[in-house]
């Protein structure tokens, strides 16, 4: 499927220095492969797009079938049907990825764009240009349309990547990976500007890792465990993403429709996203007029409640609340779960969120503008929403066209990845024979 | 000095463990403290540098008495005079530090300046704000202006620094950090804004290091094995710094009286900075009417001269050229000392630059556009010079006022790093009871 997939094949059970060595070499490629992009027009880049997402559609038949096999597979390794439902490839899925790679190519061409620019008092022009990173590394769990979002966002923003997917998708990935490569030099560009180091591992995970100065960064996407490895075994600069304890505060002056409307929407519209809410955190003055009501609507729609002293006391009878522990406070259910406290202002607020935030996203709900702009200033997170649905933190919705990923680091990237994130800059400095004096 | 000090009296030498813990209460007090700042506006912030500049050069004597007993340490030690200069205070020297941040404090903020913004159809209004970081990490060598240079850039920016200095320059930090935090408490700020961590010496260092969650960034400046150290063991994001490995490339239609005087000052002008050229490549077509010349200035002002053989041909007689080895194209001298070599094309420079650059500053010397635009497209580095001095890249000469390090990574920042370097961004989202269908 890449380059080095005769010498593994040669070499059935490669040793760690082995591998070590071929996903260097994988990387080394794959620099190579990134010069031919990082000089090519948006026309090409955005034919070659366009050829990716019909040779997709056109190998969906392979495609599926190499799903199904992973799809066997994992149910009888026991995989939940959630995941396996991810996992799984339909033709319509196909089509529906292709029309997202269709999707980027209409994206404006992040390089080349000028950041900052000048002509200083000596004569000397300054550009600060956006250029592409060159190589970027993707680590991710089980979904086997990431391969084919995080190659096309690369590949647009001018990078080669190298992938590597969860053990689940690996023959689904394997077609994909291979129908983009054939593609990419039926256009006459680099097979080896999308490369995957699945036949590899988990070594091969850690030695992408180890590769500085092959692999510009490494984006991390999938659960907190994955992420936290990534973090702390890489040398590779790594942009953080995803874990998203999400926290929805319901002020004293909330407007109580829009806020039931609001946390419904937060907690229920999707789960197991990184978006969702968490934990819901109440003004004690509206206790009274918003919390049972609030607990009757989530309970009905089947969220497991978890709640302090105050907000048991104000379930109606019927609806169960579970006592809270700190345990629950610090959890990313990604499930129909919701933790929820009583709080006396919104400094309890903020101190709660401060303590317990993965920094992605918090709501405040009010019609209070001091308390609006308080939260705004003093929450220390990536997004933050006011009078929103926490569910708006991502890159479609917020205009960026498509996204990679959603940062909760504050390096690089904040909130959500799109193509410029993926860039980086270069000074071009133009003087008529200027020396420093 | 730091709040940590009584604990480190009552446990003369600490245990790793120790300082772990000890580091990581540092940090979290910087974060406490980073609170306060973060919302305070651009008056308060100017007017505690000015409080700060004033008390420094009020502090003068103590300033430089300690700073006597580090060099005479040092100096006993063995220290080379060109380190005994970088770490000589005078009052002179504690008067131009005192004006360096009395400069940053007439600089513009960034905190607050929109980087995006947009109302979206669905009437969700955007933004994208520059915060501040929170917690800025430094660790760097004997130089004791880097410590309040450091601490003003970060705290014109909004952060808490924590700094770990080169135990050379231990009894000067020691009073300059108290001299910082006595202005700061004075002006109503905490004085955990400004905290060292050099009373634990390494172990402090690789604590900081892990410090991930506590620490937003580290920025490691000083020598080659300092950084590679900070890179590999850091779990907090690292801003790669300051190798410099800079090539300049005399093309085959450069001007040769400008590229006389860009060579001479990009190598002499100063030595020992990162942004000096280390690398000249030439072009064959100008070798004899060019290099002899070039290479009988550079010996004239003392350049130790290392080429390849064509280099040691064109030497007139009493230049001494010694054979360059790949040692030399790989070396960073930070001395009066260049490697040469001839190239046959603008492709062989390129490629050379590719193989040997630290990706710091690189210039091309020419009057043909298509050489000029192909060397700016094709090598990858931090800044590119078109007939030009390497000098240029520097935060002060490129217009951003000062600059806190020179990052030759990709990621976050890359080149000159000034204040905006120092925040990240925060997606501020109003709407009214939106909720995502």
């Amino acid at each position: 499927m890449t380059a080095t997939a005769s010498s593994i094949a040669a070499n059935p059970s490669p040793q760690a220095p082995d591998v070590e060595a071929a996903v260097r070499d994988v990387a080394r490629r794959a620099q190579v492969a990134s010069r031919a992009l990082a000089t090519a027009s948006r026309g090409v880049k955005d034919a070659a797009l366009h050829a990716i997402a019909d040779a997709l559609v056109s190998a969906t038949d392979e495609i599926v079938a190499a799903n199904a096999l992973d799809g066997e597979r994992e149910r009888a390794g026991g995989m939940d049907a959630g995941l396996l439902d991810r996992l799984a490839l339909t033709p319509a899925r196909v089509e529906a990825i292709a029309q997202a790679l269709r999707a980027v190519a209409a994206l404006p061409d992040p390089v080349g764009d000028v950041v900052r620019g000048q002509t200083l008092p000596n004569g000397l022009r300054l550009q600060q240009l956006r250029v592409p990173m060159g190589v970027v590394g993707m680590i991710y769990e089980a979904r086997p349309n990431v391969t084919v979002d995080a190659a096309g966002l690369a590949l647009k923003s001018g990078n080669a990547v190298i992938l590597r997917g969860g053990s689940a998708a690996i023959r689904s990935n394997e077609v994909i990976v291979r129908v983009l490569r054939d593609a990419l030099e039926a256009q006459g560009l680099p097979a080896d500007l999308v490369q995957t180091i699945d036949e590899f591992g988990r070594p091969g995970g850690v030695a992408l890792m180890h590769a500085r100065g092959l692999v510009d960064v490494l984006i991390p996407r999938g659960g907190a465990s994955l992420i936290r490895t990534v973090v702390e075994e890489s040398s590779v600069p790594v942009i953080e993403t995803g874990v998203g304890n999400v926290h929805v505060y319901v002020d004293a002056s909330a407007d109580l429709d829009q806020a039931v409307a609001i946390v419904m929407n937060a907690k229920t519209q999707r789960v197991g996203v990184c978006n969702a809410a968490e934990t819901l955190l109440v003004h004690a003055d509206v206790v009274d007029a918003f919390l049972g009501r609030m607990l009757t609507e989530l309970a009905g729609a089947g969220v497991v409640l978890h709640g302090d002293e105050r907000t048991a006391q104000a379930a109606p009878s019927g609806v169960d609340v579970t006592p809270a522990t700190d345990a629950d406070w610090a959890t990313e259910y990604l499930a129909l779960e919701l933790a929820v406290r009583v709080v006396d202002s919104l400094d309890e607020a903020i101190d709660h969120i401060r303590t317990y935030s993965s920094g992605h996203t918090e709501a405040i709900l009010t019609n209070d503008l001091r308390a609006a702009d308080r939260f705004v200033a003093e929450v220390d997170s990536a997004a933050v929403m006011v009078n929103a649905s926490t569910r708006f933190t991502d890159g479609g919705e917020l205009g960026l066209g498509a996204e990679i990923g959603i940062s909760t680091q504050k390096l690089h990237a904040r909130g959500p990845m799109g193509l410029a994130e993926l860039t980086t800059t270069k000074w071009v400095v133009r003087g008529q024979g200027h020396v420093r004096p």
